[in-house]
């Protein structure tokens, strides 16, 4: 079952605003069984507005558009929306009624332009909005259905939440789509696709995978469409089978963020951890600190981009730093170690590395980075060779500081 | 002139993906006198590509996809572009240097999936990525032209900026557009809108401007189209008015960022600074250290997440903790004052607040922080009520931070 999605407003086409609310509502349908085949942004335009509805409706049975409603241009939107279903518009007493309740409650009166909102037009089924005044409107014509709603996400989210998906999930009954997601760090996706070519090659036909990559990671996404207990059983399967195939680079499901599942270590064991970086300047806290109540497992961070708060603050030997560098695996062992004590923490990171672009040497080039991850008295150090992109070598650094530690955490655990 | 962009993409239907490269796109190309028509999101099914190029030709006279490329789908949408404009895919070997410099970069082998990036559609002119291994195509159909960008965000916009936007400038023959922008931090939208409407509405009928806003921030860019010296003299005068009318909030032109500008500062002064952090948890000293060369003048930072960190390591008194709370104006002054010393620097920021969502209370609720800036023997303090967001509240303390210190460094200048 295919559904269109038409986001109306010039604002969006000279990119002023970015269209967040397709992708909002992509992700509710998706589960319910409805297919978003095409998401289209178009003008205020009315002939422009007709043509995109049109040609939607040749290839989907649900049509949802968002935008061109609201008291400054809701005029032009409902009138084109009268001519192409063959209505007039009418006076409707109760979305009148929503809107003086909106308006009392923020202490206004209501203006000539707002009560001109409570007109719709007669063919539709009226959704009501009680959070905001642009009511939304529910329309049939040769078997398809449009739905407008207003182009503000919290109201858009209101009437699909209370008003279009109830009575989409009524009107068609479908299977649902499951999805289950791995997620991997530190593997490429062309590295990570030969490597599970044979399996890939063997899924069954009703799961799909999807490989989603973003710096140092890629999410592989698995989609089963029509799900009944003997099918999810089946991407369950093949999940493990995945899962086992992918397991030194894997580290968290859908949701799961890698400082999430490090969080979630030391929360269920009562534990403590803390960083001390160098070349990731606090991106790697950062990092940690975005997740609410980090303060219950993360202490702090010693940034140390100057070798002098390395040994300073540190306590990092002079005579390592002079001998090998700052920039070795020397000096991230004795500032992974050193800061377990420092801040009484079980657990620690240690970054330090030639993020670039400048700064380089034949020896150690830009995008040399040393990293060390301590577990009370374990540690793992690790070199790595990331590029000469600034940002990417920060990023990249971090999360493998996380998934290292991750790793190191499992190994260890009483 | 009309251009139609087309982003493809599975993740795009199912709303994994927000397409934010469509608006950015829209942006840039709006001043050079592009309008942007459609946009239009499409899945990665070949007949639904050729469907939305087929369509999106007859009404604009360049189209620009992005997306459909990478290790593990680009055949697919190359095959599909080959077969639209009659062309045989080839190796090129331009593009298996570029592949195998970025490997090299990296440290890896390059692969076979990614050797076949290199196979690109005879009729194209390639455009040249040096940010990752998948080129972009420019193709030419009855008169119409078709460009094909790789839908990674940083990937796309290097394209653009270094071969797409100047060969259509040559291409369409365009007046230049000469923009100026004007950077202000710690003051909303509407505020500035009032502020500047008289001089806003007297503004040259060949001068635009547009808000810009971020979180914190907004930018009000000045566009002028078909530049000779009069008109860029013209151009000058008016970003000198605008310039003198928000003065209190401005921070810096065009590029430049907050943390630049600070930066920029202690390097023609030769000073170092540092920071030292507690709600910001590492977001300051990250934003710092983004910059290449920030280890000129920033020496490091003590991310102080619990209280025994910020009496252990930053000397914070354990009287100004118990008497005023760890978020107050007493203990970011001290945390400030005492980080010159310890790291022996010219200037400090230091932060403490209530991130939340949780842990605020009547008297210090949700987005209570307390922010100060030292400067040799000078420091100013400054407390902020910043709302419920957590992303939201810790990017806005860390501009606040540097406004604050950049603020207190001009007022203070030998």
């Amino acid at each position: 079952m295919n559904c269109e999605i038409i986001t109306i407003g010039d604002e969006l086409l000279i990119g002023q605003v970015i269209d967040t609310n397709s992708a909002w509502m992509a992700k509710e349908l998706n589960p319910m069984g409805i297919s978003v085949r095409q998401i289209t942004s178009v003008s205020d335009k009315p002939e422009h507005i007709i043509s995109a509805l049109e040609l939607a409706a040749k290839s989907s049975s649900v049509v949802i558009m968002t935008g061109g409603l609201g008291p400054t241009k809701d005029d032009l939107t409902k009138n084109t929306l009268s001519k192409y279903f063959e209505s007039e518009l009418k006076f409707d007493e109760g979305v009148y009624e929503d809107v003086k309740t909106l308006f009392a409650e923020r202490g206004f009166e209501v203006t000539e332009t707002n009560r001109l909102q409570a007109m719709v037009p007669e063919q539709c089924i009226v959704l009501r909005n009680k959070r905001g005044t642009a009511p939304g409107m529910w329309f049939k014509k040769n078997n398809v259905i449009f739905i407008s709603l207003p182009g503000v996400p919290y109201e858009m989210k209101y009437l699909m939440e209370h008003e279009v998906m109830p009575r989409l999930q009524e009107q068609f009954k479908l299977p649902p789509v499951t999805h289950k997601t791995l997620l991997t760090q530190g593997i490429g996706e062309s590295t990570l696709s030969d490597k599970i070519a044979l399996w890939e090659n063997a899924l069954p036909e009703e799961i799909k995978l999807a490989y989603l990559p973003s710096p140092g990671m890629v999410r592989l996404r698995l989609s089963l469409k029509g799900g009944n207990d003997n099918s999810l059983l089946l991407l369950q399967q093949e999940s493990d089978k995945l899962k086992a195939l992918i397991a030194s680079n894997y580290f968290g499901e859908d949701e799961d963020t890698l400082e999430g599942v490090v969080g979630k270590l030391l929360l269920e064991r009562k534990e403590m951890m803390a960083t001390a970086e160098s070349c990731t300047g606090g991106h790697l806290a950062a990092k940690i600190t975005k997740t609410p109540g980090a303060s219950s497992y993360f202490k702090g961070s010693v940034i140390a981009y100057s070798n002098q708060v390395k040994k300073g603050l540190l306590n990092v030997a002079e005579n390592t730093i002079n001998t090998f560098g700052a920039v070795s695996e020397q000096t991230v062992t004795e500032m992974a170690e050193n800061l377990l004590q420092l801040m009484e923490v079980d657990a620690s990171i240690a970054t330090s590395g030639i993020a670039g672009p400048d700064g380089g040497s034949a020896e150690k080039p830009v995008g040399l980075v040393w990293i060390a991850a301590a577990y009370k008295d374990k540690i793992i150090t690790k070199k790595f060779l990331l590029g000469s992109n600034r940002a990417r070598t920060i990023e990249v650094s971090a999360q493998h500081g996380l998934f290292m530690l991750r790793k190191l955490m499992l190994e260890n655990h009483a």
